[in-house]
């Protein structure tokens, strides 16, 4: 996703360029690499492995910790993609927090800090004058949270299902076509869109963060990812799948949420679906949400095989949320 | 729909207050009323039919025209909702201009002005700082517009396919469950969403508008209504739609556009479409569009069974949108 991010960045040049946005990397950690930085801006092609360091380029340094890290890059926006944990959302809490003090804009692509510290992060971010973004969490860029919180004004959420794991609908889609689990999980795998851990996925721990990350935001109702019921797929065998999509009533890892007084109610489980619902007609990569609210009595956004620049696209849109118009070192 | 955005402006009251948005309404103007304007306010209540005027409540002014009636009402908000000329978008234009040159923010419910004048409107209100919006012209409220514009920076839209005027899909709804045209028109009529000429729906020109304003603004393409393809539904038999539809091949009053070069091509015509297709899923007064961009291979936006508190919707959420913060007057 990284990678992609840069080469959407680059792309987009003209359209940066336009919004008076420039923009170059001045820091980069990764567990192989350490932490980077330098302010001077890193060598773009260096950094996609497209050629080697030239001679006279200057090395980037290596720091001993996150803050120095991150001051002596001077960066002016943070961009957090840590694997996830869904327990406690660090270490990328801290490190968003401290970008924030810092007066930093702070990106992430994790859903650990939404669920576990939204109010906290918005609240901070709102008293810095910065931002606290992180559209790629759901739904890969389609700017589901930019859509509520400012185009949606007084819009009330009552609440909504949909399909927002793409790993155990190209399992199930893999199976619906004859595949066993086995074989349809290697088929994911092989086209890439497994997480680090493929158990959060198959368990259904991505879409339950998914799910926590909505409610509490769109849904404006702090929930507790154990609060969420999970169920994942494991508990599906391969007849069963291949013979409720003949029948037509496919199975889906259907989420759901919906309000109940003060509180939120929601689930992550195989469910079977009538043909004709708009779930049913989600297979692979895909996902949907399907909002039902107080205006309008069913809005229904479906992303249709996105590729790797769609999550990119989250967080570069985020990025020109963030800096509006003006210089940003990220 | 001026009605149900009255009812829906009191209902939202304490969110419009969290925003320190007040308002009052200080112009009518209707064919049967006149210009009546009032720099005080209206009652809503003798507005909106519930109650006579009270003794002791200032009578309105009728006024002679359109720039009298708006410097007597002091708006800061015009909100504009005429009937619509496709062929010219007038009279409407030249109200949005007119307002628009007197300071005062422009929001239209009408596609005439999108089509025939979004460069001219846009570009007067970026240098009055006020703002041109038509959120209510396609989907009702969704905010379609809103989100291309804000929220999908640098994504380029190659074309989409949709469904977008509900009298035809109510009628199609009607002849698929066995009704004659005649009597699934008169449903259409009963349920109230046939527009004002009915022939607009039926003969394709309502959506060939939306097409038309969809292109040119979220395609970023200028285009005449007289470019786009448009064959309405009246073409169509009973027979012809109740088999198809029981084939699994149902027909649809299908809008497409695509880029071609500089130009875009786009069309309104009946088509056929797959049972598995999302547009063969979409029925009765819903609508969807199904966007083909760089980033996203497939965006859909579907909104399901909205009532004219969705439409009011579009106008309430403009009006937020122009005034952010403050006082306004309508």
């Amino acid at each position: 996703v990284n990678r992609a991010l840069v080469e959407l960045l680059r792309r987009k040049e003209s359209e940066l360029q336009q919004r008076g946005i420039a923009w170059r990397i001045t820091g980069v950690a990764t567990r192989k690499t350490g932490w980077l930085a330098d302010a001077k801006g890193f060598d773009l092609n260096v950094l996609l492995g497209k050629s080697s360091a030239l001679p006279g380029w200057a090395n980037p340094l290596l720091r001993d910790d996150f803050c120095d890290w991150l001051s002596t890059a001077r960066a002016n926006v943070l961009l957090e993609a840590i694997s996830l944990d869904p327990y406690t959302g660090q270490p990328a809490i801290e490190y968003l927090r401290a970008a924030l003090n810092m007066g930093i804009h702070a990106i992430t692509a994790n859903k650990g800090p939404v669920v576990h510290a939204y109010r906290e992060l918005s609240t901070l971010a709102a008293e810095k004058g910065k931002q606290f973004l992180f559209e790629s969490t759901v739904m890969d860029g389609v700017p589901i949270f930019s859509l509520f919180r400012d185009h949606l004004h007084g819009v009330q959420v009552h609440g909504f299902r949909g399909i927002l794991n793409s790993t155990t609908n190209v399992i199930l889609s893999g199976m619906e076509s004859g595949l066993t689990f086995d074989q349809a999980l290697k088929r994911a795998q092989d086209v890439g869109v497994a997480e680090t851990n493929p158990s959060h996925d198959i368990d259904g721990w991505d879409a339950t963060m998914k799910v926590a990350a909505l409610v509490t935001v769109v849904m404006n109702t702090p929930i507790r990812p154990d609060q969420v019921q999970r169920e994942g797929i494991r508990g599906l065998n391969a007849d069963q799948v291949f013979s409720a999509h003949a029948a037509g009533h496919p199975y889906r890892l259907v989420c759901r949420a919906h309000r109940s007084g003060e509180q939120a109610e929601a689930s992550v489980r195989p469910e079977q679906v009538p043909a004709n619902d708009p779930l049913a007609q989600v297979t692979g990569t895909s996902s949907v949400v399907y909002f039902e609210t107080d205006i309008f009595p069913g809005l229904i956004i479906t992303e249709v095989n996105p590729g790797v620049e769609a999550t990119a696209y989250g967080m570069y849109a985020d990025f020109v949320r963030a800096v509006g118009t003006g210089k940003a070192e990220v």
